[in-house]
């Protein structure tokens, strides 16, 4: 990780050290956190209709800043205890998802459309 | 965002564009897709021990690293679809994190010890 | 419990003494198992449409049934590992819902629309 | 789906009549509303050990109740919206995993331990 990510990873080795944490953030115990987080993000979303996703209030969409701040959190905080680089590591799933859905065959087909990663 | 956050936005901006899947990319979408793949992360851990989880073998590394690729790309593409800085959005939680959890009195204490975040 | 809850719980008892796993049924993990089960279930919605959602083909359905038994399963098995009658919490939790929600004031209205439960 | 789980399946459809909010209830929606609310009930665990998480105090069972019961109200929800028998496509389930796991060749090994249903 470098720059911005690694920035926010310096930060939180430096939250969890002063406070004596190490022995909660094990990596199984980060996932969980990470589960828990973007239950708390679907559930913002989980009565709105699509256009009404697109549109957030005011109110829904600090809401929602909030949670992607947390879930952000907790994946930069578990990809430094397991030594992964994020960056790579999505890049390298991009990479994949080029490959495997060339844009010919998949052309926005509802029926063939699938997930952006598998 | 800028650097490697905004490089991978750009990257998911037009592998949408070029498969004509905007439709799909709603940000209610994209918050399921997401709770999906944090679903995939934390079954890789279910089994595991604590310290099982500190000391992955080759081959769940790899798994965990491409389930943590996969959390990356559907959080970027989220968050650039609401125009929010995740960077930004994470710097302000641990901002809050920090004022609210003093280290004097959360310091290694199992029954004090509260989220990272909330 | 009682009835096909009870009779669910028992042969996952069952399932699991023969084969010895108690040691890693702990609450713990059966709660991250539940999440991930909850997590394959909502990839299954996540490119469709609320329309379509409600119209699931036959593989489609298929799938979601064999996720539907997943989550039960681990939801019972954890119940079960905790002590917990199911079908009490979940009535219990929708007689504070019929109390919180009066028909009157929150007929209807997505504005007002709160979760079922909270 | 008879008995306990008919009787909430029942109870949830007035709820939702009376009210008006059928056209929340979209499978899709509802899938979602689960997953949140296991993301709550995995945060409920993530901080504890396995040995603590099998010994709750009062609170934390009170709270992991109150979540259960949650899940359990969307799970029964959403297959009553879809027309699926959660107790039989539960057994199902667990009729597959006797059949693929058979208790000589996995017992009790952390290495072969596969998970509960896949």
């Amino acid at each position: 990780m470098s720059g911005e990510l690694e920035h926010l990873a310096a930060r939180l080795r430096e939250f969890v050290r002063v406070r004596d944490w190490e022995r909660f953030h094990t990596p199984k115990n980060l996932a969980m956190a990470l589960a828990g987080e973007a239950g708390e993000l679907v559930a913002e979303f989980q009565w709105l209709t699509a256009e009404e996703s697109r549109n957030l209030d005011e109110d829904a969409l600090r809401r929602v800043r909030a949670e992607l701040g947390d879930v952000t959190l907790y994946l930069v905080r578990l990809a430094d205890a397991l030594g992964v680089d994020l960056a790579e590591a999505a890049n390298a799933k991009l990479d994949d998802s080029e490959r495997r859905y060339d844009p010919e065959t998949y052309r926005g087909s509802a029926r063939k459309a699938p997930p952006l990663t598998s």
